[in-house]
């Protein structure tokens, strides 16, 4: 071997600690964060913002999924006007049939039916009678189905989150950038009372600047993940090292944002507790007891956005504690918290005569105060669908003006609520903490999902029919 | 030159990445974490876990800097019996007047007085009838009076944090470890009547064992701030990226969690919002707009522990908000809160009939249940010390139990309730946040202030004479 040679090796080594110490793996590090490779948009493919679809008169639906919150869907479709439940698919015969009992009860003609085989599902992506495919399937099968159904010409809505790799991500947007098919996620809490009406608060600037915000999912599921049926999800916390579940926490804070509409989520950093509840509930569910069982009790995360922004989530499915999204935010002229309970601070509000430094100087506004403001700043969408919502149901109502909303943005011909983007940035918190925490809690970069494009549109909004 | 001469230059390169890029800072990188050096223990040097000074029989005592929450410790002490209030320091006249009109009103002896020159408290140091010396200057001082305090055969007990770098921590801990001296932080927040009682069922097990807990300090202080004088506070807040202020959080979760009685702080990562409220106080305060203003209004860290556990720790004294120390905790059989209201559920709590996979099932117990279990549970100190600190106040009563249990060890002859590595680790995360965030929020090891004697001890406890 020639000296000349030798000069490589140190050099080799120096690559290895500067791409990370698996050189097998698709990303390097860059000043101490893990940045992953951004695909190329391919020539001639454009971006999704503000994309609207050719209106459709009357929305002809597909659903994918007829599981507890699958089959929800088509009974609230059913309530809402100018729709058409052409077909429905499930694994289970049992599951249709409920579901055509709901259509049957709200005056509906049968849909056509899909069962019978894993990829039963495809036969409705290929109908030439469907506007749109409603996927509610478990998590891990998002991303074919939606990726076939757009390549079949079918606008697109999939539960959250959409996808577990980022690879899968860059498929779902290229997909829906070149058939320009919407890929929405159904991501419902951006649509609850309280979200929406601190949504428009903050957007008419009474909370000044919005520079942190709380997001999260705590939800006690510990009868249910012992369950041996479904075994899916706790599989999935068997083997996945992350927060696997983090949008209904994150979506409505990065409306807050303005998430890709002037900022966009710049890196991510997340820690976990051991397990110690998850493993239990494992071992009632399937009577096992792995020695690597993955998913952390309570996984947290930090984002920072580019302008400055911090974002703080949470995931605890199996220890016990109430029912908590976080949704609390501060601004630089005030605060808002929604659990445990719908408190609001606006200004320093510190009563006449009170020492402003004793520690309860600083008070929430009181009740009445606070409702009034909420009643004051209801959004416009919230009374719209009031009415109706409150009539149909489903989750306190949310989850009817989601339905409602996308008709109603597909009747108009209007960009949706969320885009493919916002699909993206809430989905990716998955793969991404999984990554950091792999590599013990580095920094990791977010991908820039609409690729340089995220200043184009100023501030988050609904759109209206003129 | 030789080409094997060149051989160096990769080598060197390497080198330069490995130890993080500013080859003058003292610390390297590994595993994506900077790791600081830990100096070895000098020979001959042991340890100060559990350690007991000789009893004292009347405890004297010399108070440096008598400001607000300066001049409230002499008040109390002159409560306190078997004290003797020999010597009081500031660099102001009327602080020194006040105080020895507190020792009057109690029917104290005057204190001996020093003032006059920056250095005057060094006199206090060197007399010989004083144990302890209690410091209640600005933060930066801290350190120098300590350590010359120690090093003239005094106790010490020092404001939070007690030191801004990792240096001068070790700097503490050696001087105490030499001279056999104690060092204590006091951080009074562990001495609440919430955290003392919540700490008794914890250590009872009534929440099952401890994965996750939150602590912080938000409080507004605005209208603080922006007085021009005292000024060194918004100075520190321009030249200081990091949380200034983590240990009243920290203190009472750190016990929960027996860090370095058979836990320790593993590593910590931070996030901070940009500076705009800040910058305005700043403003107010000074009448400058300095380019640079480093302090972001809210500043958050995730510290993990070796066993697994989680603390999530959150700094804001500048936007509007109601005052806020966390103090939440995640058990595997319980959760607790303090803010905004003493929330507490132990099990699963759901109602008989209920689903309990709908968003409302787990419920926090009734407050009958709960006041019950606070009434049950109360800390035995708290008890002791009930009617007294009723009587003589300071932040409810914490202050002053504070400084009876000081008093009570001392007398005594017991290891204090937190010993120089509390104070180590819940100051350590001003500088380690400062670290982390000056790097783009990379995780930082935290050090082992105990020099790998961290499981000596199991569990931690109060001690009482036999």
């Amino acid at each position: 071997m020639k000296i000349r040679n030798l000069l490589f090796l140190p050099l080799l080594a120096l690559l290895f600690v500067a791409v990370g110490c698996d050189s097998g793996k698709p990303y390097k590090m860059v000043d101490g964060r893990i940045v992953l490779k951004t695909p190329e948009r391919p020539k001639g493919q454009e971006d999704m913002l503000l994309f609207a679809a050719e209106p459709i008169d009357v929305v002809r639906v597909g659903f994918i999924g007829l599981g507890d919150r699958g089959a929800a869907a088509p009974k609230r479709w059913a309530q809402i006007e100018n729709t058409d439940i052409v077909a429905i698919c499930d694994l289970k015969q049992s599951r249709i049939d409920l579901v055509q009992g709901y259509l049957k009860e709200a005056g509906r003609h049968p849909a056509v039916e899909y069962t019978g085989s894993e990829d039963a599902w495809k036969a409705i992506c290929e109908r030439d009678d469907i506007d749109i495919v409603y996927i509610s399937t478990p998590w891990m099968t998002h991303v074919e189905m939606a990726v076939y159904a757009m390549e079949h010409g079918k606008h697109v809505a999939v539960e959250m989150p959409a996808a577990m790799t980022i690879d899968e991500l860059w498929q779902l947007v290229d997909t829906s950038e070149r058939t320009r098919r919407h890929c929405m996620m159904t991501e419902n809490c951006v649509y609850d009372y309280y979200e929406m009406t601190i949504l428009n608060m903050a957007q008419q600037g009474l909370f000044g600047e919005i520079l942190h915000a709380t997001g999260g999912y705590v939800h006690c599921l510990d009868r249910l993940l012992r369950k041996p049926d479904p075994r899916w999800r706790v599989e999935r916390m068997r083997i996945f090292r992350g927060d696997p579940y983090p949008t209904h926490g994150l979506g409505p804070v990065c409306q807050l944002l303005n998430i890709h509409r002037g900022d966009r989520l710049d890196f991510l950093v997340s820690v976990d507790t051991k397990a110690v509840v998850g493993r239990e509930l494992y071992a009632d569910a399937t009577g096992e007891r792995p020695e690597e069982f993955k998913n952390g009790d309570q996984t947290s995360t930090f984002i920072r956005t580019v302008n400055g922004k911090v974002i703080n989530l949470f995931h605890n499915v199996v220890t016990p504690r109430p029912y908590h999204r976080g949704y609390s935010l501060v601004g630089t002229n005030g605060y808002v918290e929604k659990y445990p309970a719908e408190n609001m601070m606006i200004g320093s509000h510190v009563e006449e005569g009170v020492n402003p430094n004793t520690l309860g100087a600083h008070k929430f506004m009181p009740d009445a105060e606070r409702n009034a403001l909420l009643e004051k700043y209801r959004h416009p969408i919230l009374i719209e669908t009031e009415e109706m919502a409150k009539k149909v149901g489903g989750h306190g109502g949310m989850d009817y003006i989601l339905d409602y909303r996308l008709v109603y943005c597909l009747r108009n011909g209007l960009p949706l609520d969320m885009d493919v983007y916002d699909l993206a940035e809430w989905s990716c918190v998955v793969a991404l903490s999984g990554i950091s925490l792999e590599n013990g809690s580095v920094p990791v970069a977010v991908p820039d999902f609409t690729r340089g494009a995220w200043q184009k549109v100023k501030g988050y909004k609904h759109h209206y029919k003129e």
